[in-house]
């Protein structure tokens, strides 16, 4: 059901240039990233030195340093690239995006205990609550004093725009959490938690590199509706490889989601489309744990048939085209082109 | 051993007025400290206003309004009028502070497993782990937005030291866990800790308190010195309080401390000073649990006979003396007094 093929929406392009046309600027693009994640990385490495207590940068090391794609820090720096700064400025305030993703991601396993991320033990299951707890905080703290080093005249937008991202992010943690106890959640309710949850950084991360790079307002409007529109895809992208059979696995499971009753956008559509038996058998993902539940094969054929892959699909390839779209309004570097690129990527990703 | 009469050290200052004629100082002060409460609550109340979901913001208001000296707080508004500044502009910075420290009483009562807090359940009692680790995070996310809010040209400076603040909270945290742990600890490791974890805060208040009443460089250093020397015989105070018999308690246990086998200030003075069986006696306080520990009474019997009481009391009084002492740079206004007396007021508090 889904397209596989890792070019395919450049492919789909209506351009019809042939396919070995793209094969360079996906190099130069893939070498930019690459490039722009090591640069990122090396940043993050220093800003976890040699510092004490040990109960805290330890953790905070490990879980800082473990791997992860870096892309809302690659995202700060193209955006800021794109509106005309100098990608190297926005590094601290990378840096601290990063550490921000990086927070949730240690306390969020805390609240849904889970024990693996990126193939590791998490900090609570390798250490204790506690240190998870800590070494979380810790590591929102010194996001804050990476990103306050940035050297800008817009700080205070800067720092207010992190916030705002900071507030949202936990906001949305707490209408996942309300959502996974609540009966009667919509799509709607949904797309709004994922908008706190997962876009709202992206939005703030592109947003806070146009302000470094100091754009006007009508570009930096143009590059945090980029992100959010691009957090919204990354995130329906992320509820249907949880089920996609194909794709290679690490530190996570297929079908996560639905083992964990989870109400994503799959189940969610499925639940408002179906009727009968089938939305019968689609309730059983609900249940809680002890409670026989429909097997990730069955939830894939009904999925298919009801047409809710194409749903999502649609939904991603829509807030992709938006992503593109608000591109348009900045000047073509390849920065931009970069972004765009990006976007495509990650609507077609399978890890 | 203690002295208990609530204006002990006003009476013992040099300056052999009458006690009668401090009463009105005394009223004054005390007056001004309650308005100045007041209208930190009343802000705190405003900030906790009707937002959603209801799964971080019950827990969040039951946590930030259920009390509290509102201290630090206080310490911001006066240190602005202090250094020149209308102490109404100081109000979110005030309230900042207040949720910053706050936020560190929620996730500290979770890795201290704490169930009681101002004779309240805490919030991991009363809700669950994750909850509380949540509202915690949203805390000092809204911390920053309410922070950031402050009218001053000097936010970048105010914002970094917010931030300080905020890393030595979790680092001086950190210590005191490692510590628990750790054997050998000794007083000056404990006065380097409680540095961290408690004294950075009020620090934090007095120095924002002044940049925000645009204080000269001079006048800032004075107010933050006013505010680590108060800090740390704040914390030793606590100490004292812990083993204290004759206060009035509200939801903390005389002798929690022994209980609960911390290495306080006492506890570590005694380690370094005592030999032979009263040393021994003294060590079954770092008995975890299960393993019978010297009484309260026996320990209080102890600290006193070696003269541990005195050198905490020794201690509090030249911290306090620093703090007045960092006043006398500050021209003489009722918020410098005020400042003063409530150093005096908070060496010698029972509560």
């Amino acid at each position: 059901m889904l397209v596989r093929c890792p070019f395919a929406i450049i492919l789909q392009d209506k351009t019809n240039i042939p396919r070995i046309k793209h094969i360079a600027p996906e190099i130069e693009h893939s070498n930019l990233l690459r490039r722009y994640k090591a640069a990122v990385d090396s940043r993050l490495r220093a800003v976890s030195g040699a510092r004490e207590p040990k109960a805290v940068y330890e953790p905070f090391r490990y879980a800082l340093l473990s791997g992860g794609k870096r892309l809302r820090a690659v995202i700060v720096l193209l955006a800021c690239e794109a509106a005309g700064g100098k990608w190297k400025s926005a590094l601290d305030a990378a840096a601290a995006i990063e550490m921000l993703h990086n927070f949730t991601l240690v306390h969020d396993d805390i609240m849904d205990d889970s024990v693996l991320r990126r193939g590791k033990p998490t900090v609570h299951a390798k250490w204790d609550v506690t240190t998870a707890v800590l070494s979380g905080d810790e590591m929102i703290a010194r996001a804050y004093g990476v990103l306050l080093r940035t050297s800008t005249s817009r700080s205070n937008e800067i720092a207010r725009v992190f916030t705002n991202a900071f507030v949202e992010v936990c906001e949305g943690q707490g209408f996942d959490i309300e959502f996974e106890r609540r009966p009667g959640v919509t799509v709607d309710d949904y797309l709004m938690m994922i908008g706190k949850k997962t876009a709202f950084l992206f939005s703030a991360a592109a947003e806070i590199g146009a302000l470094i790079g100091n754009a006007t307002a009508r570009r930096t409007s143009a590059l945090r509706s980029y992100g959010a529109h691009l957090g919204i895809a990354f995130q329906l992208q992320d509820d249907l490889l949880d089920v996609d059979g194909t794709r290679e696995e690490f530190g996570k499971t297929i079908g996560g989601d639905i083992e964990q009753g989870k109400k994503t956008f799959l189940l969610l559509s499925a639940l408002e489309r179906l009727k009968g038996a089938e939305l019968k058998e689609m309730k059983t993902i609900l249940h809680r744990n002890g409670t026989p539940k429909i097997s990730v094969e069955r939830a894939r054929e009904i999925y298919s048939r009801a047409g809710i892959f194409d749903s999502a699909r649609k939904e991603i390839l829509r807030n992709t085209h938006h992503a593109r779209k608000a591109l348009a309004s900045l000047p073509a570097t390849p920065a931009r082109a970069a972004l765009g690129w990006l976007a495509d990527r990650l609507a077609d990703r399978n890890s």
